[in-house]
């Protein structure tokens, strides 16, 4: 994590680190009824511009408990954040219990109020006179413009730190924070102006391996080198900075276009693209097409690429066969395939690619059939079994693959491993690679 | 919330409120990488069980910042429960930490260690003498047994509190939350021993109408009835309680029961099944099959059956179409209705439901065909417009809805009405009561 030393124009000492803490206020996160979204969402902005978040606190909209914990925080930090607790009604007490902490006065805002009524109006809704409480802000601070909702943000410059305070749904909380906190932080010096580190995204290879085949490049550049890795499902990402500042920005981005070479088609992207997006775009530049067919994992695939706007381009359609009959009807699949080889088969998986490209008119048919479980699964084909195939103009090919857990993690691997083999493919197609999936046969 | 007023077996005394702290430890949180889904988990299971818990701190797997937040939740509450740290690796700190701070010795348990090779053994892998430091356990405290990790959970009761730690890992952490924990805490009454609400799940009527509706029953018991409304997406959640213990549980289920029957069709089921299970639960008792088809969904319709384990019983497949050729190929959709109506139509969505029931020889046929956004639209059918269409054995109906928001809500929200749609119908199959969709026409 970085320490900021090279910025002294913010309210803090050059050359210790910068303390951020969140305060998360709400019932309904302490009674599990909504997760804790905000502190995935600020902790990995406050991370990816090198400030590591200290501590989350969720308390309830109590004003005591809120009072009594931002009085803690102020104390031991330079940055607090609360979220939530600024809306209409009685059990929004937030401003109050910071104003009493602070020893400031909360003022009325009349183009606050304008704000609350235009909005009202926009929407053909009648004001009641409570959301005027919304109107409210510190004496001494800002307001923080709320696009997409009637309660601003507010902002407090007071003893050398910072409050700000953001309404709680997160289409408001987001745009506030990315759009107007952050470069007010970057102009404090609060956070770094410009991103912390390159993230690399990998397939493929698990997090150790990675770590053995990247250390060639690493051992070179020694301790002046921050590397980070972590895994997800379906992905391992790897990001590099330049804590002590020894090496430049432009550097540590030539260091992770190094990684991305050697690691070849495992390397899937800068940045936090799904697989899925990567897909995409490898075949609307090529101007090809998809479709696919699924079993087991019954829309989760299709639902993948739907989940990309304007997928019209490029995805021609899905089927979800639940039934023999369905493969049949839906893909054309023949009655004796499925009776001879069964529908869990690499038979049947590769008669479903195909089926899909040629009855949607597609370039690629993905396809996935397998047992999910908990229930089902065969001696040959036990729960978990999962075979994969994929039509392409080069040829047609499947492979057989196995997971372990629960009925919703076996299907979310099924379809990054789909996903990714269908990546790697088209990447291949657009180099000119001679196909892995050719070179290694049926099964791989 | 209640006090647990009745309870005088556990080491607090009766008559005031058990006070409960999570701390989640795990620099992964504060970072963003991982969402904090054990406040959700711990707080929804302490919630059912009459407990609101006073606050959730996250902090780094720093063990100073560990044992300084524990030293002020140990002081103020009467439960601590401390989530991560427990690993095998040098920055797991957590059991050094509390040590410390409970001024208690750390020993090596043999029975642990057993544990632990024993589950490599069963892996095949090798055991490496880091993992001999999970062996550790509290001079004076239990062990709460792991049966799905190797670290085990670690139990104290010391100074009238108790402090319990889990692993990290979803997976070890909630069975033994609910299967260990739990009942510890009941023996203890720091929990009720049964669920402390009766929760009546709805769909179809907004928070403030369902209130107006229910209110003449809730009148009738005063503020005896503990009464909360929760609105989440495509449902509304009522939970009745007897927060003084002046009602009888008995009594309190009879007043739901009453809620229930007055709700009549909006009135989903008892508990947290979601839309999809209790469509599926009605299918399976009458004995009928359901296949779908969606356009803008993409997916996410299918999606919603087949995460059910053994939907191949009631669920025939889905097609998902992107294009009017797939509509075409896999719906037998005339090619002159998509010209002259447009696939986002009334007459496409009826089309392609009849399309999914005839070609896959299900009762029921479901369509949706809209536009997600944010690109598309059309003047007639701007963004976020969704014609559902329900093929069932007593006719076929269409309705046109439309949705706010970015394009995964609109995706959700239009799922959810269709599966209330859907429930409906089913619910109306069984008593034999007419359909409201044909009472109502095309449109609704």
């Amino acid at each position: 994590m970085l320490s900021h030393d090279t910025n002294a124009n913010g309210p803090k000492a050059p050359g210790r680190r910068i303390r951020y803490e969140l305060l998360t206020i709400g019932d309904e996160l302490l009674l599990g009824l909504t997760v804790n979204g905000h502190l995935e969402f600020i902790g990995a902005q406050l991370g990816a511009r090198g400030i590591e978040l200290r501590r989350n606190v969720t308390v309830t909209d109590d004003a005591e408990d809120i009072a009594q914990q931002f009085r803690e925080s102020w104390e031991r930090t330079d940055v607090v954040i609360a979220t939530g607790g600024l809306g209409p009604t009685c059990d929004d007490r937030t401003r109050e219990a910071m104003a009493s902490v602070l020893g400031q006065k909360l003022v009325f805002d009349p183009a606050i109020e304008q704000h609350i009524r235009d909005r009202f109006a926009l929407f053909g809704r009648k004001m009641t006179s409570n959301n005027l409480k919304q109107a409210m802000r510190f004496e001494k601070g800002d307001v923080l413009q709320n696009a997409n909702g009637t309660a601003p943000g507010l902002w407090v410059e007071q003893d050398g730190k910072v409050l700000c305070m953001l309404p709680g749904p997160p289409n408001e909380l987001q745009p506030m924070f990315t759009e107007q906190v952050l470069p007010r932080l970057a102009r404090l010096g609060l956070v770094l102006d410009r991103e912390a580190y390159v993230q690399l995204r990998t397939a493929g290879v698990g997090e150790s391996l990675l770590e053995t085949r990247l250390q060639p490049i690493f051992d070179r550049h020694g301790s002046k080198l921050g590397i980070a890795f972590c895994a997800h499902s379906g992905h391992v990402d790897c990001r590099l900075s330049s804590p002590g500042g020894e090496i430049s920005f432009a550097e540590v981005e030539a260091i992770a276009a190094e990684c991305a070479d050697l690691l070849r088609e495992d390397f899937v992207c800068y940045g936090n693209d799904s697989l899925a997006k990567v897909c995409a775009d490898l075949l609307r530049s090529q101007e090809k097409t998809l479709s696919v067919a699924e079993t087991a994992t019954g829309g989760l695939l299709a639902n993948a690429f739907t989940g990309i706007c304007g997928a019209a381009k490029f995805f021609s359609g899905g089927c979800v066969c639940y039934s023999n009959d369905s493969t049949m009807q839906l893909l054309d699949v023949p009655e004796c395939l499925l009776m001879q080889h069964g529908a869990v088969s690499a038979e049947a998986a590769v008669a479903m690619a195909t089926g899909a490209a040629e009855k949607l008119g597609a370039d690629y048919g993905l396809a996935i059939t397998g047992f999910a479980g908990p229930c089902g699964g065969s001696n040959e084909n036990p729960v978990g079994t999962m075979h994969l195939a994929l039509h392409a103009p080069q040829g047609v090919w499947s492979r057989k693959l196995s997971f372990p857990g629960p009925r919703a993690t076996i299907k979310r691997r099924a379809v990054n491993s789909a996903l990714d083999w269908l990546r790697r493919e088209l990447v291949r197609a657009q180099t000119g690679a001679v196909s892995v999936s050719k070179q290694q046969g049926v099964m791989q």
